[in-house]
């Protein structure tokens, strides 16, 4: 299943695609009012759903709707940093220390935009792109192990974790460059975990403006999703509708020699395999 | 104004202090549903809070209640490090780089936790505190100068940064070490900003078990809340409800020869002058 929201005649809505058709799950009579409360429903919500989706029509096509963020603003937007072994090395060249563990970082949930939303430069002059694969939580995990995390994934969708490199390597906890405003998004749509047999095993690609730069598979992570829930859980609690970015591959723009970084105008085009692809422009001023 | 959020016969509820008993903002006709909204609200809103406060009987008093977080769940939780001087240089001590920026990070959302509640050590063996003045954000600020910060804050509470310092430096992003759930009690409730002129006068301190551990004034930060506001905003917008905090001083655990780590059934005080103190046990298994 395929979950949107989306803003149709100044409302915002929940919808499910159906044959590239929209269905506006409240007109389907849906007892949820949110993304959320059906990644909170479980298995039970799941299968609620679907028997909702078959039994309806769609009332619009999908190319009438304005697709926001598909998910509710979550309580963590939580991204994983030097994941992919070759863009670790470009890391390295960067100064960044290596770690043992897992490093996590914080986005700031105020920057998640909509999966076509423009990308606001703000005051940084080293604006960059990352492609990456982004798990929603389903069932609150605390203290889950490895197996008994894929349990605990709602869904999956698509991420850019623009990052702003001159403000993210003020300090070494990267806080100040990963959250710029419009600097999050996400979509095009959550595809649910039933759909996804294994996250591990994902082509994803980055273009811009139809120039390939990154290009490579979710089956390279270092610390795999599973291992990532596991140890976030160890010391806190994910909640329904928070979002993990899984990391980037190599081909980002301040890893490349000379360095480049994104222009106003620019469109960035992020697609992960069987989940889809978001397209944002760098505003024009 | 005191502004406190409490649990009585079951149920949630917003009040504010008044001669030491606590009005029940619903009860007394306030249109407020939350602190947040009251936040929110700006002026008028502290204005009209003002007067139903004045015309209202205090229905209980304070110790009759159960003192909740004095906001709800924020959209972020943000937390300054090494923003005194010799806390600087206890982190030097510790291998922690020194950065001319102000140093952020974040306290997930989920650690936050009621002015008396326990402390869950988890799986931390090195668990240590942190007292800290934390403002609260009203009017939503970005882009704003150090001048326009004041305008910004709706008030301030204390708040006890708990950190599991082995987690802490997995990385370098300080990330898992500060966000255990139960790791963020705050309160014991907000003192509304007309009521603290000047918030970088204020001593003060942390006690462990009755012992003065840490003991220093706001006076004595690096970056101060001015500063902090204008930076954090440059970046991204800071929303009503957000929280800022601000700093610790020096006499932490990890910064003891030897070094020194919080026990089961340890009971922790941190208090700000002209605000109030939060106590907090560490839970015995």
């Amino acid at each position: 299943m395929k979950l949107i929201r989306y803003s149709h005649d100044g409302e915002t809505r929940i919808g499910a695609l159906k044959e590239n058709g929209v269905v506006d799950l409240a007109a389907a009579g849906a007892p949820w009012r949110s993304i959320r409360e059906i990644a909170e429903g479980g298995e039970k919500a799941l299968a609620d759903l679907k028997d909702i989706v078959a039994n309806a029509e769609p009332v619009l096509t999908l190319d009438a709707v304005k697709l926001l963020p598909p998910i509710e603003r979550p309580g963590k937007y939580l991204a994983i940093g030097m994941n992919y072994a070759k863009h670790l090395e470009e890391a390295d060249k960067l100064g960044v220390a290596r770690s043992k563990n897992q490093v996590w970082f914080n986005k700031q949930t105020t920057c998640i935009s909509g999966p076509y939303d423009e990308i606001d430069p703000g005051v940084t002059e080293k604006l960059d792109y990352e492609v990456e694969l982004v798990a929603v939580i389903g069932k609150p995990a605390k203290g889950v192990t490895e197996d008994e995390a894929p349990a605990h994934v709602f869904g999956y969708c698509v991420g850019n974790d623009v990052s702003a490199r001159d403000w993210q390597f003020h300090s070494a906890t990267f806080t100040m460059g990963k959250s710029f405003d419009t600097h999050g998004p996400i979509g095009p749509w959550i595809v649910t975990a039933d759909e996804v047999p294994d996250p591990h095993a994902l082509r994803l690609r980055c273009w811009v403006n139809g120039e390939l730069r990154q290009d490579n598979n979710t089956a390279n992570m270092i610390h795999n999703l599973w291992a990532q829930i596991a140890y976030l859980s160890t010391a806190f609690t994910l909640e329904s509708g928070d979002l993990i970015a899984t990391g980037t591959p190599e081909g980002v723009g301040v890893g490349r020699e000379p360095q480049v970084f994104l222009q106003p105008g620019d469109l960035i085009r992020c697609e992960v395999e069987s989940i889809g692809a978001i397209e944002n422009r760098v505003a024009t001023i």
